[in-house]
């Protein structure tokens, strides 16, 4: 067993004022925080509400490459499951013994000052598979 | 607001034996539900763990169209986000009257004895919206 607790939904977006009108309609949420991340080209909105975080990622611009890649194949949509971890690196050894495959071999820094690490949805049936804590 | 509480996660696989497997190297979950669904052609597993529940859904034959067409265009993977309302009818009546388009007017027997109703993700953001409750 790699990770046991559930953090957030990622969902890719165009636009994230958009969204949280659109999803303004259809939920009440408790609380909505945005930060926009230079060093990754994100703006993100993590929309808390009973039972689970959504994390709405944007691009700012071309030299993000994931998400719009996401983007101009797929289009909007949700785009990753996202299980808080008490080290990513650990995680990660642990899911490659597994013989999961991983995106990235060491954690790296993503939204909301966390460490995140990420496998392979080839080898986790379609799904994206997001590790995140604080700690490396 | 037409919904407030988060249900479920739901993921379109293939094989619900092949993504137990997987995912159960990956996550402890406290229990597993599998049920067939003759009347869907659908065989469904609830996977409950901290924080949320994940439901697999894997088509039993060529009568299943929605489930079907999804994995023959993208492949397994994440496929709708389902909330808990009260009732089904009337989170799809007033969706209508916030211009969401609706897949089906009326709700239907979805898994576990519940009732459905989708949300078309063209009015969504990319995000298949499921509402389910006991009471149609």
């Amino acid at each position: 067993m790699i990770a046991n607790k559930f953090d957030h939904i990622g969902i890719a977006v165009k636009s994230i004022e958009d969204t949280l009108e659109t999803f303004g309609k259809l939920f009440q949420s408790n609380k909505v925080k945005i930060e926009t991340n230079e060093a990754l080209s994100l703006k993100i909105a993590i929309i808390y509400f009973e039972g689970i975080k959504l994390e709405l990622i944007q691009p700012i611009d071309e030299n993000e490459i994931v998400v719009n890649k996401y983007l101009n194949k797929r289009g909007e949509g949700i785009h990753h499951l996202a299980f808080l971890v008490e080290s990513v690196q650990k995680s990660l050894d642990n899911a490659k013994s597994s013989r999961f495959e991983l995106i990235e071999q060491v954690p790296r820094k993503g939204a909301q000052n966390k460490y995140v690490g990420f496998l392979n949805p080839k080898s986790t049936n379609g799904c994206l598979i997001e590790f995140c804590s604080h700690s490396k």
